[in-house]
């Protein structure tokens, strides 16, 4: 066994670029003079062809892996993924972890002054979709001096991100990796995020989305979305074998409303961690962004003909207990991607864990995803051979000249 | 094609039982000077033999068939069930829907007035369970004159009742007829009810259950709950192929949290109709009997223990496309059942609809209960020429002396 630590990226530092350039987005709004956070691990090489670029779902954030040197406890949420040795190998991939607009973990969101009126955005920050998170991704990669990317990944959202990125940007991305992701939400995965959003938007306290200016969080209504969401992340199957219908306190039962069984109190408290950090709007905000995606939309339904512009090599990853976006869903996927004659590698992992399975280190799972960067690393590595050849034989010529 | 008037039971009446005796319930707590609220559909025979107790689900009532003279509109909930010419017909069963206690449609429950402090019970309406509910019933069979049975039926929470009548009085049950039921709620299951149960506590207008005392509803809380619910009760087939990605609008994104998708809208009409009849305090108790209901508990968990006692004959009905109370979980009752050499027929039907199938009239489900309640007559039928030809008999003798 490796040790753990030695796997780390170790202390982390959270970096921070700003966009003077409005961002039009494809509701027709636009965000003027922005800010973007992110992380990066690893070193950029040479001729910058090593960089991997990972998008984050719903709750997460840049902050991909390592730890912060004033908040040790503070671990990436993809720190069993990306570090020395692990799949994504930092000694071998420059990557980067990004903040999407309207998230709340540090881009400018929600929670941010609006320039033009002084006060928080609050339900004036505009609608995104996956689309414009992407164009905001591809500015950071200008900024940063990437081309093209050696990988774009996620997982759920995430994923959604990198697929975006393959029909937007199809000479920009060399591989592109989607994690237990869909190409659309399912009527019940749009009804599960309008619960969610009517329990945020109906909490007294939400106050129109302007309860910055109250003093006052609508923590009741985001404990319940919480409660909703996560609900639909775990497997029944998990479900069963952790909690089943365990009792907190013991044998019998105590006739009331209060947290008995061990799911209720096991869900209430990841609803109050959850409501102390996560923000209202913005959850309205990426919930929306989930609903919206559709590529196929723009082209009669036609995943095929979305995907047809694409140009990268895919993974698609889903698992068998995962019932928000199930195996069928990737299926989809990869049944357009080779209409298209996509090089398209498509793996059904069975694990027990549902939709949060990606965020695991099943090790079938793991060692699929390092296998699979394994063979990026080699392209890699060719290709820096293929430039410092062609760089020397500039030279050779120039010497002779 | 028989004409749907002559095959209801056309206008009917509710009636209403008051119980002077105190009730004991499993709690501890007793449930002194009630009513129930119930309706009866065909005759009773001579030796009251033909009776069929129907028992009701979460949000259901007496009012199982036919409709009000008054409210022509409101028909039965399980009116394509029950009527002349109907899978359970009452030209030879006599049909008895009771309300529960601590339901909102009439017998008492939390709304009602507690004789012991003039006020309304709200939070003090003590927790009923499932085994509650059917000593409640078997009293009303009593003062009804019905000592057996021909069959006690329901549908989920329902089939619960059914399944409890059973072993709590094996020789009052000739038939048990459990539809789209379980043995007891998953951590899933219980998840559900609980993130309802806090959308209805944590609203403000609740008041800790004496909302009545403030003149408000909680409603905000109960339409979160019931769009929980009702996601639950759908399959995600049905959402797909009734709603899919519609939207209400026709082509494009409104890039607003409005109700834009057809599901949306759909979810927050049901809410705000069931919110405007359905009581929050019975909300929370119909879920929390429904959390309770564990025959198996007492016995170590061992669910053939715990039926070792019955002695009726059963039907078991699932619904393939049922994610809520799956088939396995009816599985898991035929096998406890046939363990103790019970007669079971079970049927897992393949319908689209979801946990909602068992309230519709899929032709194969609607043929299967045809079936068995054919047979039922005819062992009535059987047991009355007995019962006559034993009069008789006794005549003659009486004659002879």
């Amino acid at each position: 066994m490796p040790d753990t630590e030695q796997q780390s990226v170790g202390i982390v530092q959270t970096q921070r670029m700003h966009f003077a350039q409005p961002l039009a987005l494809r509701s027709g709004a636009s965000l003027a003079d922005y800010e973007l956070v992110y992380e990066t691990y690893g070193e950029l090489n040479a001729d910058r062809s090593n960089a991997v670029l990972i998008a984050h779902a719903l709750n997460a954030s840049h902050h991909v892996a390592g730890r912060y040197a004033d908040q040790p406890d503070n671990v990436g949420w993809w720190d069993n993924m990306v570090g020395p040795g692990k799949p994504i190998d930092t000694r071998r991939f420059f990557v980067v972890g990004v903040n999407n607009p309207g998230s709340c973990f540090g881009s400018t969101g929600p929670m941010s002054t609006n320039p033009e009126t002084g006060r928080r955005y609050g339900p004036d920050f505009p609608v995104f979709t996956v689309e414009d998170w992407v164009h905001a991704q591809a500015r950071l990669a200008d900024a940063l001096g990437i081309e093209r990317f050696a990988a774009i990944m996620g997982g759920s959202l995430g994923g959604m991100q990198a697929i975006a990125w393959s029909y937007l940007y199809p000479q920009r991305v060399a591989h592109c990796v989607a994690i237990a992701s869909t190409p659309k939400l399912s009527a019940q995965n749009i009804a599960f995020n309008e619960v969610a959003r009517r329990a945020i938007i109906t909490d007294p306290d939400f106050h129109g989305g302007r309860f910055y200016d109250h003093g006052v969080v609508p923590t009741r209504g985001l404990q319940v979305a919480r409660m909703i969401g996560h609900i639909t992340y775990l497997s029944d199957d998990t479900m069963a074998e952790r909690f089943g219908r365990l009792l907190r306190g013991g044998a019998g039962y105590g006739f009331s409303f209060d947290a008995e069984f061990e799911i209720e109190s096991y869900l209430r408290y990841q609803a109050e961690k959850f409501a102390k950090y996560f923000d209202a709007n913005t959850y309205l905000l990426i919930t929306r962004a989930l609903d919206y995606f559709d590529p196929a939309q723009g082209h009669a339904g036609d995943l095929a003909a979305a995907l047809a512009g694409t140009a990268a090599d895919f993974l698609v990853v889903s698992f068998t207990t995962d019932w928000r976006f199930s195996p069928q869903r990737s299926r989809d996927i990869v049944q357009a991607l080779l209409r298209n004659g996509r090089d398209v590698t498509y793996a059904e992992v069975d694990a027990p864990h549902g939709h949060d399975a990606f965020l695991l280190d099943d090790p079938q799972y793991h060692a699929l995803l390092r296998a699979y960067f394994e063979r990026i690393a080699e392209e890699v590595d060719a290709g820096q051979t293929a430039t410092i050849e062609a760089i020397e034989a500039i030279e050779a010529i120039e010497e002779r000249a």
